[in-house]
């Protein structure tokens, strides 16, 4: 039962608390879950990975490279819980989005300070560094939004034809 | 048994293939798991999630959105095999490495840009750059690598904590 250790002292981990059941000394899970507040949190591991997942995963590795697995799968089952489609792959859609971004507009930049040094002082105003962008957009190097669903699809396609 | 679908006609899907149970008609998994290669793909699925689970997630989701789930799901698990401790977080905190990078590189050449603007022409040249660079380096805004391990303990402490 969830109300005491093997030893019978103290409480049982969040884990075990919230599986309802004995938390031994050897509980894999005791040492990153607290009684308290982490039952909540194991809740959410527990419905994407399932408990017995998670707790051959942490078996299988080094004790001191547990505490980064637990935190990294947590993020990921919240990640899972707030987005039952696309989980946290959401967050790298939006961070490759940004990459592709800040990459175009570190493009332009440099274009314009290169363009910037070839031109006489008197022409080096702003108009100048607008007509570089403006052909930089002609050229094709313009802010487009990342298009991450044609990947997923593409993704879908290959994981189906596999 | 995997022989079969539940109209006799057929293979089961991959998923069913793997899990050794019959197909059936309804089977929340069979559009996207073929039976020729997919087992070896649902087995990471099954391995990271669970069968049970990732079909209980599949089930509440319309089914155009099932096929998008999939993918992330597949990819969640297959990065997890690969890196048992960080899984695809790894690759949310190289993204956010990249990201803090070009923003480091992009306000550097910002800077540079706006203070070759103000040279006279004769100035105007690389060792100024290369000035003004320097000086960006001295008030800090250096490439450092992103220490995502420093931010990942923060994360550990904060969910140990509460």
């Amino acid at each position: 039962m969830a109300s005491s250790t093997s030893t019978g002292v103290g409480s049982p981990c969040g884990a075990c608390k919230f599986l309802r059941r004995r938390c031994t000394q050897e509980c894999v899970f005791a040492p990153y879950f607290d009684s308290e507040q982490s039952p909540a949190q194991f809740a959410a591991i527990h419905k994407v990975f399932g408990a017995s997942n998670v707790s051959k995963l942490l078996a299988q590795l080094p004790v001191h490279l547990r505490c980064d697995a637990v935190v990294t799968v947590a993020y990921e089952a919240q990640a899972r819980i707030r987005d039952p489609v696309y989980g946290c792959v959401a967050h790298i859609f939006a961070l490759q989005k940004q990459v592709a971004i800040l990459q175009a507009q570190l493009m332009q930049v440099k274009a314009q300070l290169a363009y910037q040094a070839t031109l006489p002082q008197a022409a080096n105003g702003g108009s100048d560094g607008d007509r570089v962008l403006m052909q930089l957009q002609v050229m094709g190097c313009k802010e487009e939004p990342h298009h991450h669903f044609g990947e997923l699809h593409a993704m879908a396609q290959r994981l189906m034809r596999s």
